[in-house]
């Protein structure tokens, strides 16, 4: 059940104290899963975390109890507490009952109705001294874009794991097919080289459906003259790996080839651009630049990549800068600048609804010197009979 | 891509009109995807729905566009509005430029963060008449608990592919065989049947691991003497079926014989005691009476069952009243009474960490006169050698 070993989650919490420390908190809530799986490496689909200067306060309910007492045993400072009535009733009980005053919580991941239920039974259980809730934005995502040792490990093998599902299954993308049995075949291959589960519905997009950047597999069968598009991904020991590779059925026509080698090209110039210190904005820049040169920017309507780890998409968000009405950098997902542990992907793409449609994608390490591919596929189009 | 024809969502749309009137809004902000998918019939991973008075407002991006606007010539009243730089910065300005004043929201699908965003882009957007943003609760929620014809329709074909899927596979669960193989198979089964995916995670969970209640299967192989925990769904054209069946490898023990017949009696009194008008409390004490007079209301820690459709869990919700600090009786999900067209699962279970579980799982549907259920697999213990 555990995501990292001890000594790992200790490192973490320690960490993630800072937010205490930054924002004078008796303790902060977490009640996003994958930040809770991060912190805690709890891995069910319930749980609350309340991080306290001294102890990682874990709720959950009946159903993991046995697992979260084996984890207890090895993880220092992991309190297990468990749900009677419900988990916020729960919540409220531990926060009086430590007496914590300013408290602070995930303002992206708690709902409004939560949170006003909170903050009224927060008011009558702590009486006269009552707690204060302090909204936090971007806390434990702070910690997570970059990745640790471990993390980066798991990453490696997943990926590796990935691309040999991938060069095994190209070669037998043929006519004939209907797309959604393609797409079983690659999950049941993902299955079989040992991930848990796709990391996302999987992609097979065949002629005019590669056109819709997200399509879904259906009953078309695949025929000869199509380009294909394969996005699929899994999930190794909590993390995700994505990549997309193009296949034709037959030779490619003329007009096929041309969006082919531009989005590689641009793919291409994207991954040379990948360094510590260069903002996010400028990888996609750099996709962008090579599309623009060959007229095909309308095409392109996406960005280039997003960041990879306990969630398939995370920060950091590879794409233009936008101005930002409020004037906050902050809030513009490009502004981000490329530190070593970041992991995502790079998948540009030209898209022509009802014509067809081109994507190409890898996962890329921000390493000290540069970018380093964790998927290792060709990346030229594969032209089957 | 549209999951209910043109005239069912003319209907749905009528119907959510009523929470405009009933709170006297210009228009409501809908945020949460299955909401979404119910009211506008679109099921991409990414919208937002502003329901006004004559309108149904729906922002996408350019993924889905193309099948958007296919959508929107077979659905009147339903109109696209394409991102731009972001999703809120859109919303915000449909809100301004539609003049709207008193908006409602989904206030459990709102995150704090987002609402503080909006309030205050709202505020600037509409200068001095600015917009009023009213937290609604239990909104289109509320109309998706009673299921439609179609959706009735569209669950009673999933529950019989389901069946069959269950009916093929149990007689070959045998010893020797990891977990996650065996959950590999159910989810291949699953999609030859015509499932677009599994609703959850597919629980294979062996011996002692039978005795967590949200096992993850593993690799330990099934052997002689253990008892099986199946338990796996599917999404049929957006809707979830859900079925847990016992096998035991070999003659189970007596323990093992008298778990199963308790809670398959447990089961059998849950279904016997639907019917309109009761609470949904009732059911759950039906099989919580059972198992008590057996001495294992203990092990029975989680609720009688929960209400399925575009969402595995959704309402109603079939668990024990409890005592809500607030007084408020619409937080207590064993409050709500049934009412035909309610389609909800039974599934008691027992559950002993260490050494084993037992859980019964079917599918129900409320009718005028009682319960008829969907899933149709015979209950009890299947003994393979």
């Amino acid at each position: 059940m555990s995501l990292a070993d001890a000594s790992t989650l200790v490192a973490r919490v320690a960490r993630a104290r800072d937010l205490l420390r930054e924002h004078a908190l008796d303790g902060l809530i977490i009640t996003s899963l994958p930040n809770i799986a991060y912190l805690a490496g709890f891995r069910g689909s319930a749980a609350i975390v309340v991080l306290t200067p001294d102890a990682v306060h874990l709720i959950t309910d009946f159903r993991y109890i046995a697992t979260v007492e084996a984890m207890v045993r090895e993880v220092p400072g992991l309190c297990l507490v468990r749900v009677d009535t419900s988990y916020d009733e729960t919540l409220v009980r531990l926060i009086a009952d430590r007496g914590l005053r300013r408290v602070g919580f995930e303002a992206a991941h708690l709902s409004v109705a939560r949170y006003n239920w909170l903050s009224s039974m927060l008011a009558r259980a702590s009486g006269d001294g009552a707690t204060h809730l302090e909204p936090i934005d971007r806390g434990i995502e702070r910690f997570r874009v970059r990745k640790d040792v471990p993390e980066i490990e798991t990453l490696r093998v997943a990926a590796t794991m990935l691309s040999s599902v991938a060069r095994e299954l190209l070669p037998g993308v043929r006519g004939g097919s209907q797309e959604r049995d393609v797409a079983a075949e690659i999950d049941g291959r993902m299955h079989r080289a040992g991930f848990e589960r796709p990391a996302f519905d999987t992609i097979v997009a065949s002629g005019p459906n590669a056109g819709l950047p997200h399509a879904r597999p259906g009953s078309r069968r695949i025929r000869t003259g199509d380009l294909v598009v394969l996005d699929f991904g899994g999930v190794y020991d909590g993390y995700c790996v994505d990549l997309t590779r193009m296949v034709s059925i037959g030779p490619p026509s003329a007009e096929a080839a041309r969006w082919h080698a531009a989005v590689l090209e641009a793919q291409t110039a994207a991954i040379e651009a990948v360094r510590p210190g260069v903002l996010a904005s400028s990888v996609d820049a750099a996709a962008r630049a090579v599309l623009t040169d060959r007229s095909l920017a309308d095409a392109f309507g996406h960005g280039t990549g997003h960041g990879l780890g306990l969630e398939v998409h995370e920060e950091p968000r590879i794409s233009r800068p936008r101005a930002t009405p409020s004037g906050d950098p902050a809030s513009d997902p490009g502004s981000v600048t490329l530190e070593p542990g970041m992991v995502f992907t790079i998948e540009p793409g030209v898209y022509f609804p009802g014509r067809g449609g081109v994507r190409i994608e890898d996962d890329i390490l921000v390493t000290e010197e540069g970018g380093e591919l964790l998927t290792d596929v060709p990346r030229a189009l594969v032209v089957n009979a």
